[in-house]
């Protein structure tokens, strides 16, 4: 089976917003076994768009087209396909009601082009939006396989996952054996040291294959295999993992495509412990990311955003003597995440208390390099562990590895906890 | 003058990598009057690439080909090109002079697949690589203009800007007059209600042209035009403006490509006004929000992530009677906005205090519905506002969508109070 995919939108063509679709949906294509031969993007032009999905129908089986079906004059994807296909389109009543609700529940009144957004080919299958108001479709048309799916990335996602693959599984992958894949997810470990220690796995794979990618402050592995029955794969692909955990046992941290802050907050809630955190430089980050998570209420409690040197002996009675004077270490120092760490533990009487300060950029602070952070892991009853961080990058990527940092290190403390006191380890 | 960009590479099919450099370049040649109607991304195929560059000879006059000059076997950009315009391939000596030299310098022996770097089309222009070995070219021949790039963005960027945009504009450029653009950034408003109050003006559109879009709580406007001066053309593109921002004035808060914090964070900063704010249902996200702008210390002190009810007792002194028993508003409550506003403006001391407490999902909570949410602005010596919001989506765009609102209402705010106290209205 070959794929296109053919993201719609001037505003891709002139590099307003980079094309993070293509990505996202040729990894997805290409883990469910399908070849992506092009990715095409085309402006918001009928003819421009009808050519590049004819010309798809020909070097491809299955076409994905994003974006181009919102409420407004220029989107027009359903329209050309609709074209292409000789058929109709007709207002989907379920993505209608949808669409109304949204506005009564608003109390905004409707404008009349928002009805476009419930349009649907005849005949196809309409792709709930879960996420947003423009609902998708999925159409199979003699040889080829078209799925609509809309622009935003927070609609395609959901939409593709929940709507578009099973329905592709369902319609087009009928006679293929199915591949299956598990994601193994490393912490604290950039992506070439780890492909470095699984070098030789991955020169000579076959079966599974081995696909290493790396995101902010994470690096996935993605193992794949095809095979007639899924406990098959799952052998293979068990053993394959128990290789690879093997050579990293210290970083890898779960076996499905979540973020390490999901295990923290399972882990916690599921011991009753809890979590406060006071936060210098990453302002909010890691406690933001922490509550992202469905559930964090149960272990999380709050804490202190101490922006200010100020705010910093105010909130969290930090001495003045450690943040100003010509000998104090200054507010980017292991004194100070110690002592944050700790003082937000107390103030909040919670199991874990966390803390980060320092130099984000742009610009030093206190004489100090950007990239220099400290984070602290405050616990009850046990010794304040402080770890110095020399990071690289913009302000974002200094923040977010800071966050990303803290919570490996917050992560590894855990299951340590858990060897000791002989309780399992946790692995989703 | 149409363009197309051929991004090369398996990697780029398989979604490893992001397609960034058809970003950049699309910016680049949108900046220089250029108009790019097809993005294609194909990968380490002969035939197939051969097949792209022949059909992008046909609908566009210049073609910008990116990756695939690299040493290995399955580089083959220069190969394919060479082949469409029926010309040969020779060794550029300055370039295979560089190569032998890198590879003396290291004391490393240069293997022969090293050679292939320095490879030009004949009668093309090499372009030097300043930050890698594999040597560009620029080609006219007949209609079409073919500029090859490498792969790596920090190879591509500088050779496109030093190298392959003058020998365009010498080249291919000779007639066409700049275009020029402005991005108006609006909030408060969704994308398809803007629309609809500009209807006429984009139906009417002509010159200069106008393209709303949308990102997650923000709406942008592009007005471009095309004219033989930049004074010209910024007469055109103000007297657009003005005409938008008459319809829009509550909403439009930039005439520039930045997010709402950065405005509040420079009108709070030059006139030394100072904010903290106390996070519920968003976690610290309205914090991280500010503080990602750089410059933000200057005007936020800090704030306060009070999760849990004690913590809002705690914390933030809400009264027990406001949050538990039968009578109580509860935590998700205009009231206990109210007080989370007043009391973290008075604890920090500073002349705003924020607030934001609701109900982010999945799952109700005090038997009120999901996409409730109370936002409150408290002002030094002012009546406190709280706002009652109804979001739709998920967690995640219940959160983004409660700090933007914020974020919104406080910008009106700032904006009212200049208004006021007869201070010039700021717009960057």
């Amino acid at each position: 089976m070959k794929a296109e995919i053919i993201a719609v939108g001037t505003e891709l063509l002139l590099g307003q917003i980079v094309n993070t679709n293509a990505q996202y949906l040729s990894q997805e294509l290409a883990a469910m076994g399908i070849d992506v031969y092009y990715q095409t993007v085309v402006g918001d032009n009928a003819s421009r768009l009808q050519g590049a999905i004819e010309l798809a129908s020909q070097r491809a089986d299955i076409l994905i087209l994003t974006g181009g079906i919102g409420p407004t004059q220029d989107d027009l994807t359903k329209d050309a396909l609709a074209a292409h296909v000789g058929r109709s389109l007709h207002i989907d009543r379920l993505a209608m009601d949808q669409i109304e609700r949204f506005f009564a529940g608003r109390g905004i009144n409707m404008t009349e082009n928002n009805r476009r957004q419930a349009l649907v080919i005849d005949g196809s299958t309409p792709l709930p939006n879960e996420t947003g108001l423009a609902v998708g479709l999925a159409l199979a048309q003699e040889d080829n396989f078209y799925i609509v799916l809309p622009g935003p990335p927070k609609e395609l996602k959901p939409m593709f996952d929940q709507q578009a693959k099973p329905w592709l599984l369902q319609h087009a992958l009928t006679d293929e054996m199915p591949i299956y894949s598990k994601m193994l997810k490393f912490a604290g470990i950039g992506e070439s040291l780890l492909e470095d220690r699984l070098l030789d796995l991955i020169d000579g794979q076959t079966d599974p294959t081995i696909a290493p990618y790396a995101k902010e402050g994470e690096v996935t592995v993605r193992i794949s295999t095809k095979a007639p029955t899924e406990q098959e794969a799952m052998e293979k692909l068990n053993a394959m993992q128990g290789q690879i955990q093997s050579r990293l046992a210290d970083h890898m941290y779960a076996s499905m495509d979540v973020p390490i802050e999901r295990i923290i907050v399972d882990m916690m809630a599921d011991r009753g412990i809890t979590l406060s955190a006071a936060e210098s430089c990453t302002g909010g980050m890691l406690m933001e990311s922490i509550t992202s998570i469905p559930g964090s209420a149960t272990m999380f409690v709050g804490g202190i955003v101490c922006y200010s040197n100020e705010m910093k002996e105010k909130l969290l009675h930090v001495p003045h003597a450690l943040l100003e004077g010509d000998d104090a270490p200054g507010a980017v120092s292991a004194e100070v995440a110690e002592v944050l760490a700790e003082n937000v533990r107390m103030i909040t009487d919670s199991d874990f208390g966390l803390s980060v300060t320092g130099v984000a950029g742009p610009g030093y602070s206190e004489r100090k390099p950007v990239g220099l952070v400290y984070v602290g892991i405050a616990q009850r009853g046990q010794k304040t562990e402080v770890f110095e961080l020399k990071l690289n990058g913009n302000r974002e990527t200094i923040r977010v590895r800071s966050v990303k940092t803290l919570l490996y290190r917050l992560w590894q403390r855990l299951v340590s906890t858990d060897r000791a006191t002989g309780e399992s380890k946790d692995q989703v």
